[in-house]
């Protein structure tokens, strides 16, 4: 990997506008779908960078750059990178000094920390360009968190204006240690549907609950019977999740309502499973219904539907050998399956290229040890989505940056076999 | 009860107006306490009968008429009587010609037949002065739903404005046959009270459960187990209620929530039992989050809080022989205790003296029957607060004015003997 | 009442063997359709005062004395006064120097005391002949706790072997001031209908749970939902218990078993309401078991199922009065219609004949009184059916046997108007 | 295994006897601690092969077979063997013409089938004892599905009675293909615990549910609770089980009783983990009895605790190789960890040796493949515990007896390299 040794040592000189560039957007997080100013920025410096610049999606942005002999038009091997941009809707409360400056809005999941590692990768590999050859395609996708974003990009025509890829790489940063890299060949990610369940009763006046079919205690029924699934229809020792993410009925305390809405969260590895859950979730809700004498059928509709993330194991393999290479073999582990889901995955199927996933640690190491030692890190260290959720800068930014470049030549650097896993 | 025969046959000249009236206010309904326009038109039409009006409490009104040797300034009696004038937040669902033309916003109580039913009260006992001595006080009071009208009213010296009554009257239509009037001495309508609970567990991402102290669980838990206050510790055939009317957490599916909101709503006839239900809900309420390792204490806030309305026996008797004297014995029934609370009762507490609270038919008497005999009454009539609730106009205008005429007269006819029931 | 001043006087000599008979009853308590000492012990006596005494029902024990010209051959009036005398399957804890010696049963239920009672009243009527005329029928009822007993003697040809009362009586004695006497014209005792429900789930190792449908966390859920219909289906303040007095399933802590079982006992005193209460039962668990993917249809088996218990208000005014002429006015109070239920009323029903059933105060008044000023009655004295439910010897020993010769005479008493409540 | 190939011809010769023997066992099975008749068998067996035996812990058997220079007397290895012997309280429903002759005693676990096996290899071993040289220890243990067995069998001096071994052998017979052995290094069987809950409420009549603390309603409310423990408290996909097996309390529909007794079983194989579980069982009790307003702390008592059972890598490498080159690479395959539990691993703990533990396959080849192809195994083919669990005696006890033989010429063959695993 001697380009690697090229390329990296000018990190430190990007580092700082980096830095500038990740306060910046972490204080104005946009929601899925509406980062038009995020794109906007994006877009300025990959066309600064060199990059050949498109919309894809509304929000969504691929800068191109082709380069020298192994490029798009030659015969050399494009890499496509994937960075998502979009922000959250949680109230900050990490008291950073950048914390955001939108009222219930937040970059609690590390998008930006993603972007601004992407374009920093971007500028790198744009300004070694005799480092390596073939084609890099950076993609800076809009609303992950609502699965909308992988397929607004792809409606809009991904294929046709992006070069077929040999391979595409996407990370994200997590609450490990920073310094560390996780890959995993296989399964990395779960997939993840969200339902909307409406279960139906009959209002009346608070005081007069012999008129009324209760939604509000038939809806915490479903809730409390809907945890046996897990507990008990799931193969001990099996993967599976289903979160009642949000339950609300009414809106006054005297006023028995009409219905009640819940939204649930499902988490699978295994797609028979995945049916076998739904399957069950839909007989509970029913059969509450039932006993609740509800006067109308439960409805259900699934939404943010994210597909299973399953990494290419060669591909996986080779990637790994780039980051052990370089950051040495303490800094890179095996990282377990997460449970959260992503829809990056639907941009390489639509595009028929094997990829691979990996996870980025974001926690203060002394801190994160102090934590392990004293069995407390699942107490003491925010996760993604917490309202705390807060990565150290450094050298999370550096490491994520580095790790996109180290992943882009392992397919790009001329030293290279540009042979691809199958 | 011959004063009444002079000025009763003078109704059906009134009822024009009244029904107009009855349709604008129903067309254009305001939420409690912010009944600016209802308050205007009253206080409009009040002066225009001859009566002293006054403001209180923001959006109440007070009309005055003090008539001949029995006013206040005399020795005669006075007669206090109240209607209420606030809407509910309910979207109509009658499909009326009439119907709400503000979105969300329903007189689904009635309150609009009440007032317009005083006000026609109001002015044939202004215009036939010669049929009656002392003084008539006409309280149109805001802010009924919500606990907070009688109070305000208090608050703004009601008592000094509006000389000491020797009897305070309010009605209520009621999904009972129109052309009907239901008294009963003793308690009428229970003490109402409304809780806020919030309880606390530990937000993380929907896919990490374990990352969380889950409050979506916990609340469908309190609602779940709330159920066995009334099935297993109030005394078989005691009256107490409790509803949770709303439940409130979370906004997406991934996200489990910080905490949960429930707003309870409560009624009970016996002072003790309301005081140990009120503790049942809170020991529940902890237990459940102590077995759901909740983080914080419970916050339980009480608000709406309404009285017990129990009607004085002797006043009671004296109106309701006034009633069967006009309306025949077939129409005047004793009414079983109502499940629902008003605050009313306020405001002879606060002036010391003694009242009586009856309830006014308001369903088509040919539906009501076909009802009873089917044996559907609480399916097929809408009650109140219900988006389908419709007072048929007539009987029940007219019945609800002469009622308001016949209870004044039977403490302030000339020939009534002026002694007040202790 | 100058008889009842003939008679009553004598009831000291007798109280001294009622107490041994009374301790050596409880000492010897028998279950329901066992009770043969009891029959036997009770036969001997009657006959020693003169009955003619006959079996009916296997342990039913009938004494009639016919006197006079009164009596059934005659015109004169017929009573019939029925005590039960069956115990419980419970396990005393009273520390009683004449606590029960038979493991596991026990009179927790007071028939002891009211066996003894109806002996000793039958002789003093036996003694006092002139005091009266007419007939008086002592019926001694086995298995009244498991509403098989009054069954089994009409069976047996109850309405046969005694001549047609005009009025038949019984009395309980309940937790209330010894001394006192309660009475009430209409209900008094609820409907009661036990019911088992078999659930049936799919049994396998306990940790494969996945292999399961586990029947106890569905017999879990039956038991939480059905909360819900006293506290949500039944209009407030109306009478109704749904209570699941067992619930059994499973024997080892690692098998999951096939089925579990409930036993549910209700209350009501509405016929209507009884049968929505069936209804919503039965909804409620085939809801739950649809829910559990239950591969059985649930099954509902209906026991031990009691009548309405509602006193003839012209036979209760009577009655009340003569208590009241003889205890005086404080010792007779209007009692509130009793949760619990009984099979007396299939005896009248049966034979045709109007009824009243009181209730007979058991608690030392200090202590009662104590309780109801600290307001712990409900803690501090235990029930009927309680372990350590034991009613004082004195006085209500001597007050249970008065009222059943007080009410005896109030229809056979020479002086009495023998007209019969119509 | 040239050895083995000495030995296992000879297996056809055995099989007649065993296979009666087998039948007789499983019509005569014998619950936990009480395995006399099965024991007295055992023992008679093993001393016709020429084995030293002894009984250790009641009904435990020890046979010891010293063989040549490798004795135990000389510096060669030692084996030792164990079978489970005792039957479960399930009532037999296979239908089978050999079936259980005992009123709810069946051998529902297949320990008769370990018993016979071992018995066999003992034979095999004893009558060719120039294939091999050392000391083989073959251990009939009593009351496994208990966790008494391997205890008292310690307790009684097992450690004095037996030469220290260097590896422990088991098998167990599992609902897979007849034919096929499964081995696996590391966890194999959970860590086991069974925990008896008592809870008490305050028993009353069942019509006056306000008298009560109703111990029912609260022992249904806390299984409904627990199942929060695994969907939501153990990290998705980790191993946990959480079974309540049994729920009792109340004997009667109209007593509400005095307390509810819950048997629960747990599953882990995570040492913390187990802990955690633990915690979060009583901290649920105790918040649900403190939301019940219990009058007394609830009893935690656990029982019949089972270590985890992990299999030593290089003992399970040695012997699955022995397996794989009898049996062929086609049957013998990698094992998931098996939910279930044993207390076979505290011998070899307490022994200080290394030890594995191995599955053997019951099913009918053709069922199994079947039931594989239509995706039905679970539902079609009975699990270790079912009332029709019924292993195929051919091939299954010649594999399972060929399996001991294999294993313990693994280490005894005169060719062995008689180095035991670190």
């Amino acid at each position: 990997m001697s380009n690697a040794s090229e390329v990296l040592p000018k990190l430190d000189s990007e580092l700082e506008w980096q830095r500038a560039l990740y306060k910046d957007l972490h204080r104005h997080p946009e929601l899925s779908m509406e980062e038009h100013r995020t794109a906007g920025i994006v877009e300025r410096r990959l066309r600064e960078f060199g990059y050949d610049v498109q919309r894809l999606g509304g929000t969504g942005v691929v800068g191109i750059l082709a380069n020298g002999s192994g490029s798009a038009n030659g015969s050399g091997s494009t890499v496509l990178a994937r960075a998502d941009i979009d922000a959250l809707p949680v109230t900050e409360a990490t008291g950073l000094e950048y914390a955001s400056t939108v009222d219930g809005v937040m970059h609690a999941c590390g998008h930006d920390m993603h972007a601004v590692a992407l374009l920093g990768a971007a500028k790198l590999l744009a300004d070694h360009r005799d480092a390596w050859s073939g084609t890099y395609a950076a993609v800076f996708q809009p609303g992950e968190e609502t699965a909308a974003g992988a397929r607004a990009m792809i409606a809009d025509g991904l294929a046709a204006k992006v070069p077929k890829p040999d391979v595409a790489f996407a990370q994200h940063v997590m609450p490990q240690e920073a310094g560390t890299i996780g890959t995993t060949p296989g399964p990395v990610l779960s997939a993840g549907d969200s339902l909307k369940i409406t279960v139906h009763g009959q209002g009346a006046h608070g005081s007069m609950p012999h008129l009324s079919i209760d939604p509000v205690v038939l809806a915490a029924s479903i809730v409390t019977r809907l945890q046996a699934i897990v507990s008990r229809e799931v193969q001990p020792g099996q993967f599976a999740v289903v979160t009642v993410g949000a339950i609300n009925a009414g809106t006054k305390s005297n006023i028995i309502p009409d219905s009640a809405e819940l939204l649930l969260n499902l988490r699978t590895y295994d797609p028979d499973l995945r049916k076998r859950v739904m399957a069950s979730i839909e007989r509970i809700v029913r059969g509450e219904c039932a006993a609740a004498g509800s006067p109308r059928d439960p409805q259900f509709d699934y939404y943010d539907q994210f597909p299973l993330t399953s990494n290419d194991p060669a591909v996986t393999e080779r990637v790994t050998a780039a980051f052990t290479g370089h950051f040495g073999e303490h800094a890179v582990f095996r990282v377990a399956p997460v449970t959260a889901s992503e829809d990056f995955s639907e941009l390489p199927d639509a595009l028929g290229c094997p990829y691979t996933y990996w996870t980025v640690g974001s926690v203060n190491p002394e801190r994160y040890r102090k934590a392990v030692a004293s069995g407390t890190v699942l107490q003491d260290i925010p996760a993604n989505h917490s309202p705390a959720f807060a990565p150290v800068i450094d050298p999370t930014l550096g490491i994520a940056t580095s790790a996109h470049v180290l992943a882009a030549l392992a397919y790009l650097s001329k030293q290279a076999t540009n042979e691809v896993a199958p």
